[in-house]
């Protein structure tokens, strides 16, 4: 087998059917890929436009989900302000290697040049995390550090606590939360930042999590970082400008990017999980028997 | 405070030290930078120049620290292919988005075109994992889903199972491994791979890793994505050249980065990993009293 192909999804082999059609055969393995790929219309979803944003870069349209299960007045504020096209000229001013990359106006910090937030409200609540009541939770059966509890809301990962009853969502790769100063209640959603690298749990709960990046990542992740240790461009050149920032539902639809989301509520995604929590394939010598809430993939197909 | 800037490191203040010197009271917070800051110089490392590989690409140089502990036969054929100036002129072939880079000879696979690993082996055991007895094991008192414990080994992320008496490397951000086929066996440290995005602990114990990268990791991290869903680019031009790959030791000392690193057996590095596992600071409302292996740094100061 090819020395440089260790991806196991180019490198499963269909273990060959030898049972009989014997009911008590074991059924074979499946990989993710395969579950995936059998999946009935029903598994897969269609985002609804008016919650989808699109950021255009030089390098190409990075499309957001955002969450107003966990944040309504953050994603409000954030419909306002993609309505109000105030992110058009604005920059990626932050690229932090194996953290964040952020962006909204640079000068937000400079009341003499920050932009307006125009309708928009320049004061929020914080909404680090909310009542399980009312949610949709799959738990994850697997064990984690950070909280009593892992799963999916609505395809976005999240923890729960059974003891207060709250859920708050996680902070994995692609990830997207609002920027705040040192009051929990300082963001706005005007600057946002994304996760890049490991998933810095440790901000889990502590920042208001507006969304996550659908299609787009890899434009994100390779933007050139900034100077340690903020990752903070000292010459604006360096910056990635943003186009335009817009509600998908504002853009004609022939301009919209045509997607689909698998349901994390649904059998195909319990068993893609367990397919790759007990991996059983030519590739794999063992199987860890375990996955972490941020190595769960959530499917997206986009049509060409 | 800054709306924009999140980041705990930048934004921590000193908690006021209003407690006298009576030695009842508790000791102030002190946040993993200034713990760092504070170390001795015995809390610091300079690794063995005859133990790292400097890996020059158009962006840059990127160091590798060798792990020979754990793959002492991997490593002494990636030592002898360096020699050999095996990877001159050889590339990045691969990027796959939020899991890996991987590089070597791009026509490994070719047996007409590949490149002859000349006086390195052809065939090597596989070194998956290793017994425990000898290595000098910190274990983090953190739970972990994929292993029964996990701690560091001479500044590398590591698992054990005290049943089993083994201990092999985890597959954090910055992790070295050597790409195999479907046979265990199947690897010779030509092709080597690099974990950059999520952490891929699936690959724990499943692969031989070789060591990790200590500078340069934003250069790899940020080169251009392949084509799903390998990442394996289908136009060579696309692929990044590497000018040279050398062992330390063997380029001159005013060549050579100036670099050292936290020891992992010292009080500074557990002191400022509790610092980051509970954080008492202005920015963050809620500390989490748990860190995952895969998000405690280990310090690494370069000189001008």
């Amino acid at each position: 087998m090819s020395p440089r192909l260790f991806l196991p999804t180019l490198l499963i082999a269909l273990i060959p059917c030898a049972q009989s059609a014997d009911s008590a055969a074991p059924a074979p393995y499946r990989s993710a890929g395969d579950i995936i790929e059998a999946a009935p219309p029903t598994a897969w979803r269609l985002p609804d436009p008016a919650r989808l944003l699109y950021m255009e870069l030089p390098q190409g349209r990075v499309v957001i989900e955002l969450a107003p299960q966990f944040a309504p007045e953050h994603v409000a504020n954030i419909i306002k302000l993609a309505q109000q096209h105030f992110w058009d000229g604005t920059s990626i001013y932050r690229a932090q290697d194996n953290f964040v990359v952020q962006f909204g106006d640079a000068d937000a910090d400079d009341p003499g040049k920050a932009k307006s937030l125009g309708d928009a409200k320049a004061h929020l609540p914080a909404e680090f995390h909310r009542p399980a009541a009312g949610l949709n939770f799959a738990a994850l059966p697997d064990s984690d550090g950070w909280a009593p509890q892992v799963g999916f809301v609505d395809g976005f990962p999240a923890a729960r606590d059974p003891k207060t009853g709250t859920v708050w969502p996680v902070h994995c790769y692609g990830t997207v939360g609002a920027a705040r100063g040192n009051d929990a209640d300082s963001s706005t959603g005007a600057e946002l930042y994304v996760a890049i690298g490991q998933s810095p749990r440790q901000l889990d709960d502590n920042l208001t999590v507006v969304g996550k990046v659908l299609v787009g990542m890899e434009l994100l992740a390779t933007i050139r970082r900034g100077p340690a240790p903020s990752g903070i461009y000292e010459n604006p050149a360096e910056r990635t400008p943003i186009r335009s920032v817009r509600l998908a539902s504002d853009v004609p639809k022939e301009q919209r990017t045509r997607l689909i989301v698998l349901r994390t509520d649904t059998d195909t995604f319990r068993d893609a999980t367990a397919a790759r929590r007990h991996r059983i394939d030519d590739f794999y010598k063992r199987s860890s028997g375990h996955i972490d809430i941020c190595n769960v993939p959530v499917a997206v197909e986009v049509a060409e």
